[in-house]
């Protein structure tokens, strides 16, 4: 016996997700992914199961598995959703010259923080890859990728991989004391100050001597 | 009926400790410190309890509170101690020219980020203060009052308290990178070589215009 689908479609069973499942695919795989980042944002990578996953998007979990695998793998999903601004870092700062590459960078980070809809997935990023190896690697992937190595390609130089890290160092360190911590008084400190005393860092590991 | 205490000592009764077993204190606290370091270590700090770090220095919860006082005040304790190296570093920069303390607090970092009798217990203490608001805290309270508040002093400028924080951000972020996330060429990089890139960029937060 299986319930009847919340939104009153046929009944669903466990395994392979039917042809008419299917059909509905991306409005299913966006609900999925909903409920993924919600529960990953609330709970942390480890204490997240796919069946809790499942379960908060009134499915099964063998559909969970069907559009996306593992828990690792939904994890990686979630993750690229919630980077999908962060990821549009990248075009904004080829959009430029290259002297002013620092403080686009460094404004596009802060805009990203300082914008409550952005920032608390971020952080639920963070927590889960502080504290979780598992998502650890699949952030790594994800800024190396996605973030670092386009910064990097912009920067043309023999070590501009290393450049990118440090300058994105600089960013990161700022948002865990400035976010996570919340040291005074850079916690309360006008963005436009930070950015001022920021940008400049940022530039120097990317294009200075 | 009680246990004999592990060391074959008067059994131990609940409640306030008798005067025999303050008379230990120095040895008992230390034992319960030992132990609180390496629950909180190995558990992050939710997931620790006082009777868990009780059990795992063979004594009596209401010992724990006595010397201590709440599960917060523990890890604070837990924290000092953990930091105690780290809370050197203020003398170690404080030995020498103002236009060295970039350098020698970049040293003093990498020093501790390296060592793995110190990476450990200060990785647990980032974890917990990334999951927890309470840990978090502390954390706060320690690094702003010992360490920052320090580094601060040596500078004598105005916004003193802000320069020293952007400098801890690229040293905190680096340390993020290298050893919690990973990523590559970074984590694999020679101190050496970071150093020198980081240090100028300490340094100027530190003392630039």
């Amino acid at each position: 016996m299986t319930d009847p689908a919340p939104d009153g479609a046929a009944p669903r069973r466990r395994g392979r997700p039917s042809r008419t499942q299917s059909a509905e695919g991306p409005a299913m795989r966006d609900r999925i992914l909903e409920a993924a980042r919600t529960e990953f944002s609330a709970r942390g990578y480890e204490k997240t199961s796919v069946r809790g996953i499942a379960k908060a998007a009134g499915v099964d979990s063998a559909l969970v598995h069907h559009y996306f695998g593992t828990k690792e793998q939904v994890f990686a999903s979630a993750i690229e959703e919630a980077f999908a601004p962060a990821l549009e870092a990248p075009a904004a700062i080829e959009d430029g010259p290259l002297d002013g590459i620092g403080e686009r960078l460094t404004r596009f980070i802060f805009g990203v923080w300082e914008n409550p809809a952005t920032r608390v997935p971020l952080l639920a990023i963070v927590r889960s890859a502080v504290n979780n190896d598992t998502a650890a690697a699949v952030f790594r992937r994800l800024i190396a990728t996605q973030l670092l190595g386009r910064v990097a390609r912009q920067v043309d130089q023999p070590d501009a991989e290393l450049r990118a890290e440090l300058a994105a160092a600089q960013l990161v360190g700022t948002a865990m004391l400035r976010y996570v911590i919340q040291v005074e008084p850079l916690a309360s400190a006008d963005p436009e100050a930070i950015i001022a005393r920021i940008a400049p860092v940022v530039q120097g590991h990317l294009t200075g001597p």
